[in-house]
């Protein structure tokens, strides 16, 4: 491919490198900002820290290699929040209190020739969501469709990455969980049902696939954290204050206050719109599987059982038409989209999960960008765990942004 | 049941009929606006006459019942643009060019135990759903979960009607359509993708069930019709003129404008989810099935073969735990949702479905609320249709609410 690259340092390399038609070639939907608090860690690297990190608490091989998979590929896909900036506070914490269990030992409590009724034992729920969506899979590949329903698990990481399990096998994937509660249900005030995502991934002939992934609020509590920490205003809309109010303050959000369903404050935008959503997600996932739901879902950090449940389902696509047909016709269909007429004020057109893809094909190549703060806690943990080497690995291979 | 009863004139019923804890007996969701432009009339009058309706067009006994309870069923949750009031445009005109079939019949163009591919033959969507549905759950019952994809409809009504159908079985139902191009996907000017709405109901010991029933976009395109008639302005952020700007001005969205997507314009709120929604439900009932998706499906008065999609699915949950236990479960879900702490602005705290069935109930009793002009249309038509005596009958026991 013919480019034209203009190097003015590195941070811009990201917006100079285009190729002949002019498209960027290398995208990131968040760039790291400010720059100069960022290093770039080379993927690989990252990923054995991630495995080992696992492996100190006594997961083995085979599920601490899943686990990292998962948590990596949120910082490659540009969620940051959640990936290996989570490591403390949804994983290390709960696994040294033992409120999470480093076991991937899931138990089948019921089953059929379409579902099963996991029982995540308190495990990780990275590891536990994928096992459950392998389950859905050699269920859907039998009989066209197939549902799990997981209890007792935990944070399971991002939502589309399970979903993407049943998609890298040809299949549609569903994938949604609940959370403790961190949006205020419509007409009421404080933090009482999840932000409860729904995934959902069509395949494709070639990546990427079709891949939604969203909380049923307007924004994940990641945004909110990243608000706070770089001392910025939040765009009025996102949550309340805990007298019910919208606010700009991040910190009111922590203080009594709550993140907004999808559609907002009210019903006038469809607030009771992302309500509605937020309830399925818990029936479907909390109340369906009989694990925790509404206000009995707890949080990484609180020293209890977080009691998290899901929800999967696969449907094989071949059952109904052949998947080269299908795959046709979701070229199509993408193309349609791409062929829209822009509105002046958009960048470009995107396809359900294009961002994060492009993302993450950016981040393979120029490495993952990794705040300072993140890096000492990378370390602290290394230290605190016995893995340090795989930390100096990460710290020799890294590239300040700026120097 | 204890009552206090203070009848200051007809309309006002409905705010000061309260029982005797102050709750509201009698509420609408829509109360009729201006009242004096209003008719009530009787459940059983209007039904019947939308069952001549269809039969007048050779729709047999059995599925003109079917379609007339839809309809119905559609003024009786408040969902007036739905109702019998979408008679001429939505059915009449393209059962008349006939572009849409009276015949129910519906092909089985694949099946296996869980799944069935079904061809509406361009029949009634509003038929052709319910019996769909009926097949989703028969496999549910059987193999735990269901799916149905169905080619080649047209508009089916509400989507909860079809969900409810599940439900009213004691089973979870699924009920997807996409619709006509009426809706501006993100960063992106003009209609074009569907409202595509997403309906789910939950079955409950005792009704209502919980029952969401959403367009994916912010507000269906029947609430800018009402605007329009009331030549009232639409809340800044439903909609968009043909330049991409937001409007408060119906007209805009009928001359080259769009409704906007769940999260509204661009992505700050969310607009980016809302178009998310609507695209799997496209690729769900449209792509999948093999129907019209995007802009090849087409309005009812277009001329041409709507090739409407749908996609339903029903999960027995009976097969996952004893349903009596399941109804307990959801019992103490919606006592916990109502226990919420109430946001002083709000009036109440709602379950989904709650509004929809209690306007139902009190329209039960008070008649449905009919339009001076839909009245005439309704006249109209009877004569055309050679069952003038239906719309006597009508006219009979219609009560003008202010005289």
């Amino acid at each position: 491919m013919h480019t034209t690259l203009t190097i003015v340092n590195k941070t811009h390399i990201i917006i100079q490198l285009r190729d002949i038609k002019g498209e960027k070639m290398l995208y990131e939907k968040k760039r790291p900002e400010p720059p100069e608090e960022y290093y770039r860690v080379p993927v690989d690297v990252l990923k054995e820290y991630t495995i080992e990190f696992f492996k100190a608490f006594g997961v083995c091989d085979r599920d601490a290699e899943i686990a990292a998979d998962v948590i990596i590929t949120a910082d490659l896909f540009g969620i940051e929040s959640h990936g290996v900036q989570r490591l403390r506070r949804y994983y290390y914490t709960p696994l040294a209190k033992g409120v999470i269990k480093p076991h991937g030992n899931i138990s089948i409590v019921k089953e059929g020739p379409t579902y099963a009724v996991v029982d995540g034992n308190n495990g990780i729920g990275l590891i536990i969501g994928v096992k459950a969506m392998r389950i859905a899979i050699k269920k859907a590949k039998k009989s066209g469709v197939g549902f799990v329903l997981v209890r007792n698990s935990s944070h399971y990481g991002i939502a589309g990455y399970h979903a993407k399990v049943a998609s890298d096998n040809g299949l549609i994937g569903i994938s949604m969980t609940n959370s403790q509660p961190l949006v205020a249900y419509t007409n009421t005030i404080g933090r009482n049902i999840g932000t409860n995502p729904i995934a959902v991934a069509i395949p494709t002939k070639n990546p990427p696939p079709i891949l939604v992934d969203m909380a049923t609020s307007i924004v994940p509590m990641g945004k909110i954290e990243v608000a706070l920490r770089l001392e910025k205003e939040i765009p009025l809309g996102w949550g309340m204050n805990e007298r019910g109010e919208l606010t700009k303050n991040p910190k009111d959000i922590f203080h009594g206050g709550a993140l907004l369903p999808l559609g907002g404050l009210g019903e006038t935008l469809g607030g009771h719109k992302g309500s509605c959503l937020a309830i399925l997600v818990d029936i479907l996932s909390g109340v369906l599987p009989k694990s925790g739901w509404g206000a009995n879902v707890y949080s990484p950090s609180s020293g209890r059982s977080p009691k998290v449940g899901h929800f999967f389902m696969a449907i094989d696509i071949e059952k109904v038409m052949p998947i080269e047909e299908f795959y046709s016709l979701i070229e199509a269909y993408k193309k349609y989209i791409k062929g829209l007429k822009k509105h002046p004020n958009a960048d470009r057109i995107w396809i359900p999960g294009e961002k994060s893809w492009r993302t993450m094909t950016t981040r393979m190549k120029l490495g993952i960008p990794i705040h300072i703060s993140v890096m000492k806690e990378l370390e602290e943990i290394s230290r605190e765990l016995g893995i340090k080497e795989y930390y100096e690995k990460i710290k020799r291979n890294a590239k300040r942004l700026l120097s």
